[in-house]
């Protein structure tokens, strides 16, 4: 039999089509996933950059976390078929799911929330957040992400769909790489999605990769790597991170304490009070709040603070309006003590501050780049023979076992006119 | 204060280079330019949608004024050395005045400004706030845009340097058809910007097009006009437009009235005061407030209006952040008085309004699209024989002259309940 | 014998992909389909240009008609699932007589073909030597390219299956415009083929295409004509090809003649017999030799004649070889009678050639463009109430109309030492 | 002073641009550099393919030769412009020598001349055909390549100018990675040569990369192994070759052994003659026969010879015709004689042949993938104190280091048929 079409699933909004400047056409193939589009909780990703402040260096990333849900799901898509072409059983509910779960995977993200995961609510990181917006909106749609949320957490029996959602070369990975590539013109992170994803298949419920495409998860794991520290680690886009995290925990200090502070209802809610994990898992008016924030209440409230009265948060803002960031050093090991203790009383004479708040102007600590991290899960290549191994201890030289170790390396964020 | 001075940078990376998803690298050729780009009035470009509500039909098209200002200074670096290599005397003095007078040609600007064009400065144009922000940026620097400021009003001696900047084959059109049609993914509006700037020269000091490049101006022609009906006139744009344009209408009218209403210091200034062209051109408070808008101060108070007690602003403001847009019919001729009489009755009662607040949920009107307009300025063709030829009696048909025609839409916007 | 029967192979790599330069990766959907692949008669598509000399005037144009074949039933594969999408009934059986219709529509070109039609066999057009050699393939895979070979003449009843072979809005068209303008580097003739099959749709056995993609139809002919005067009728291609028909027009002479001239087996054959329409249909030997023929017989003999003791023949070849091309020029009208002949006088004393001789070193005649024929087949416009329009009757100005007109230009192609 | 242009070199043959699929449009720098297109020495490598066999795996690899220099010579032009603009002198004699040469770099090439190196001149490699090539066009143009000579040679005291053209990381390597990364459609392949350019420098006469292009420079040695398995060494791929080369073998030994054998004048010369380095040296003939020979010569012949009474000949022939190539295998460690023995006489016995035939069908060996030789050149890095180092004491991890290290497969290639 020629051809085994994907039997078309239930009612479609047939002629809704989308143009992704990355992919081209993103067909939505169910009238759920339509309506999951104009759900506030996700039409809000819309407002929300996928690289937060990376734009500061790369001006064409400006692209939303509404672009990258759309196209992980067009990714999606393409597994689900090539995976059904090599005989692999996917129900339609099973494929509908894994489009819902992959499409909701980062709904539970806030703002800039590289630079401010935890700051809106106490301890609890975004997978948690997205889990619950998944089960509010499961019950406004009568239970219909029932096996999307199976898939999101895991539990759904077929493991391997899960892996699509979330491993170490899932969907979201691929098209990440892909997007943050294209939208900052950084043309090393070019990812083969479309040869990966037709190297793909499953043996004993685990996603597996044929041999041939061994090269493409080389590369893909380099590009991952390079991606890294040219864009995700970049020096300017980590001392923009560090000031606008400085920024907004210095506002949320004062704001405890009762000083006055311009800002949307929203923002004040989440800087007047500390939101506990108890809280998040009682009330539900702390996710209805969430979900108002976006990018725009934070840069409206920062232009505002840059003439607030507070010395630290006026100067902080106003320099990260005026992009006078600070200049970051890496090093491959942590800086001499007495480096570190000098330049920090250079920087509090320079910023006329005292020692408690050199936090604000002066950064230490350390990143880590792990391009492929074995112990957490494996990428398995299917020989031709047969037999199931991990990728490093197949690709023909030591190229790969080096690119499994993580990489750390120290900073140190300074003034530009403080130098070292 | 939220804007201040560039302060003049010390140290000055002279090979600064900038990646762009579109032409790949750019250069930054002269300091005083990089130095540009570092002031506030250039930076806050960053924060403007170069195409505002489209993306809300185009996920992808949301790049900024500040990548399109950067683009269109590539293309005149391209051009220059072109016209340059074929003989056109133009000084290094003159080619950083061309490159100045482009890059800042639209830092004038406001947020969403093709709808709220005169909302926040009544009566001035976007252009005659480009101008007054670059006399004031050249007095900060000393004169040095003397040269720009000619070239961008037209009064330099070699007036093809102002069509580079301003006429129908400028940078600017060729960058904005070329990015806008490269994130919104239409395809059809790409523009052979390469070959076109290749084909230029300048004759009797007037930018003209070598004979072989014809089709490629036919093809220009065709994919600007094609722009228009797909993205900047589309009709789901147009709905958003409108509504917009409606929301900041009310909000305005409330503040002026003593209403409270949330918003930036900035944002307030405008709202609660009118700002004559007599202000303007006395106040230079103006100006500084008018830089310390972007499109976050809107979206952050529109979504806090929301839940306003006015319930027209409300209404409106939750329709747009829940993208519940008008439907607009478009039609060749004005739609009879009778169909407009009649929907206006459905629509007061369906939103349950008085006919003076119509206007707010329902729109008549016309648009209209000058693909090409000889009558303003001519795209003009240098033939192998030395002739100079008007493009549309070139052409070996009918097509330009048709193309040459302004064509005319009617328009009628209605919430989708009501139906025509 | 050159070339034989495919060998039924045993084994088939169902999953085949094949990279694509244009498309990324195509997929094989059927074994059939990868067993015609193996065919001589398609693999010969490999060794002959998709455009001829065009190679002369854009070097990137050097890929074969086996790449546009591929590409072609790709989008094929594309349309038929939006069809069916769409609620259309296609058999699984009648998708794949599709897709080896769409791939074999061509496979009887010989090389060079738009020069050389009719050189080998005289009077019989490539469409006829493309269902010839369907109908023997078929016979060797025991009938199985019925359907296949119904589609292609037009016989199948439904009719729209035809269309997507061969229309003027076929898939045939949709990827030489995109092949060609990829290879070539001519960005003009990007066409939005994702969009333009996005659109499709079937109406009374008639294919039609939604009114929103009316843009597209249009920007698709104008894409069309543009890229046959910048691309397939640019003056220096047109040279070329004149150049090598009249080459070879002047070997098959002499061969016919008694001549000894170098060529391999089966070029000669073609060369020392006159095969008639009346051979063609008898004689089977006649398609054996024609598929043995490509580029590599013409270009390998070419050059050698560049040494033959024929004045003319020799210095044709030897001009071709050393890209010493005629000039061709364009009129709007048929030149003068008396510049032909006052022209014609000095070609004949430049070269040193007699009057009956003189064709070989001067061309005249007329070239058409059209760009849309609507007395042909229609592309017809599905309005949204249901009505079926010609696109002409729709599009919002006379453009359309004007470009469906044909365009007529006569051309003199003379040596460049004689100028008019 | 305001952007330094390149002094018009003397004479431009101002509107020359040429169309180029990869980059967009090339200009043509000097009439020195067109004339040196038009000579039929460099007019010959459009008539053979960059990379050989490789179209039967990548259909779109079809490019030339010619394409290729093109673009080295457009990258040539980048990379003097970014070293002027950094301050290097470079002086427009050199800037023209480095175009000819990196022009003219690879005109020696012979058709598929990976797998044919030496057939036509016994012991003679490429780049001394090279050399004498441009040696005899020197002459032909007055010794206007003598600076072109001296950089090709490495002899001009600009030392780096000749790394320009040959080294580690010349604008040979960029562009044909890049290129054949295009046109076969492997976009793992791709590099960002506009980056890698930007960073360009020179210390101490020798080529440095800027150090924060480091990992750019890593992302370049990865995508060069990966396009050498995936393309250059892919196993299909090999297999043609190796038939290409044994076919050509065969047919030389037959002609030498004075058997009849079709083929051009210029094939059969080196077929029947045995051309010793001597004779390359000193018979001027040699050069004119070599440069008649490309792939047309080739490709027609082996089509002839399908028929020949040859049983051997005739077998390889028909079977790289039908696309029946060997199947190649890979070893991390040379093969088991014992079961090298069996298999050779599984070989000997499938195709009826002598042992002293056995290597026309099987052929055993080794290959190499050499990603980055440090032994031969280095790739040095600059760091921002100033110090120079090789690119692989700098990176972050061993990664580099490993790539460093030659990786050598052993395959053994045999007919189908025959499994081991």
């Amino acid at each position: 039999m020629l051809l085994q079409r994907a039997k078309a699933l239930k009612k479609v909004n047939k002629k809704k089509i989308i143009n992704d400047p990355v992919y081209g056409f993103l067909q939505i193939p169910h009238e759920l996933l339509y309506d999951l589009l104009q759900h506030p909780y996700f039409q809000r990703l819309r407002r929300i950059k996928q690289v937060g402040m990376t734009y500061l260096v790369y001006p064409g990333a400006m692209h939303s976390r509404y672009n990258h849900a759309l196209g992980a799901m067009f990714l999606m898509q393409k597994a689900i078929q090539i995976l059904r072409s090599k005989g692999q059983e996917i129900t339609d509910d099973e494929a509908l799911g894994a489009y819902a779960a992959i499409l909701l995977h980062d709904v539970g993200h806030g703002p800039f929330s590289h630079a401010l995961e935890y700051l809106f609510i106490d301890g609890v990181r975004h997978e948690e957040i997205s889990l619950r917006m998944m089960e509010e909106i499961n019950v406004a749609f009568n239970g219909q992400l029932d096996t999307a949320i199976a898939i999101f957490k895991g539990s759904h029996p077929k493991g391997f769909l899960h892996q699509l959602v979330s491993s170490q070369l899932d969907m979201d990975r691929l098209d990440y790489l892909t997007r943050d590539s294209f939208f900052t013109g950084v043309s090393e992170g070019v990812v083969s999605w479309d040869r990966i994803i037709n190297m793909l298949d499953v043996r004993n419920d685990q996603l597996v990769v044929e041999e041939k495409g061994i090269y493409s998860i080389e590369k893909f794991i380099v590009a991952r790597r390079l991606m890294y520290w040219q864009v995700y680690l970049h020096k300017t886009v980590l001392a923009a991170e560090f000031m606008i995290s400085k920024i907004m925990q210095r506002a949320q200090e004062l704001a405890r304490a009762g000083e006055p502070l311009f800002g949307t209802p929203a923002l004040l809610y989440f800087f007047q009070n500390k939101i506990t994990r108890a809280q998040f898992n009682s009330d539900p008016a702390v996710i209805t709040r969430f979900a108002e924030l976006d990018d725009n209440d934070l840069f409206s409230a920062l232009k505002v603070w840059a003439g607030h009265s507070d010395p630290i948060l006026s100067a902080l803002c106003d320099g990260l309006m005026h992009r006078r960031l600070n200049r970051v050093y890496l090093f491959s090991t942590a800086p001499a003590p007495e480096l570190v203790e000098k330049t920090a009383a250079q920087v509090c004479q320079q910023k006329n501050i005292l020692p408690k708040d050199l936090h604000y102007w002066m950064q230490t600590g350390a990143i880590t780049n792990d391009a492929y991290l074995p112990a957490t899960d494996k990428i398995l290549i299917l020989r031709k023979n047969g037999e199931i191994k991990d990728v490093t201890d197949l690709s023909d030289n030591l190229n790969l076992k080096t690119l499994s170790k993580t990489v750390v390396k120290h900073y140190l964020s300074l003034p530009k006119e403080i130098s070292i």
